[in-house]
């Protein structure tokens, strides 16, 4: 749990994932998520994964349960900074994270968010 | 890799695929794209096959696997310019482009994707 880091900026949460993690951190970062999201009633979560250099296939799940949990709770989610050999494997491994919002880096992540969610007070 | 380039315009790459090309250079391509997008912060970026007469199915999954990867690092991707009888075989051999964005030519490729990624800055 130490390598995560879940940060409150306005209405966005900013987690960001350090290098690898196991199947149980993974599963409690649902957790800590989603209650933050609750806690703070943010409206956006971006996941910057841009220290990620390894995600395998329950990572790779992991995050679009993360994104598929906030919709559920009112919060749009992006996941931020991946590396170009990542995404390459994600494609090559045919698991390119389906339901998952993207976008190149954090700035870019925000704006998409606040498009999705603009007009909502 | 002397048969493609990829030009920068605005927040677009073009990417200008000359005629047939071996596997091997379809697979760095998509590293060279790849790398490109995350380099420029590409928001959109099209391929031009219009002077391919011959698509196999290897570069047409590796036009797919393109697309998919462009996406996970916040780009949209559009193919133009295919010639006809290229759609014909495409779509007798099974293989109509899943997942792939096509447009007639490069003006309305980028007129397609300008109105996916429109508001975000």
């Amino acid at each position: 749990m130490s390598n995560v880091s879940i940060v409150k900026w306005e209405d966005v949460l900013l987690l960001t994932l350090q290098g690898y993690m196991d199947d149980e951190t993974a599963i409690s970062l649902v957790e800590r998520l989603t209650g933050a999201v609750v806690q703070h009633g943010a409206r956006a979560v971006v996941i910057d994964i841009a220290a990620v250099d390894v995600l395998d296939s329950f990572m790779a799940r992991t995050l679009g349960n993360m994104a598929a949990a906030c919709r559920l709770l009112g919060a749009e989610t992006a996941v931020v900074g991946m590396r170009p050999d990542v995404a390459m494997t994600l494609v090559e491994l045919g698991m390119p994270l389906p339901g998952v919002r993207t976008a190149l880096n954090l700035e870019k992540g925000i704006a998409l968010l606040r498009r999705l969610i603009v007009g909502v007070p």
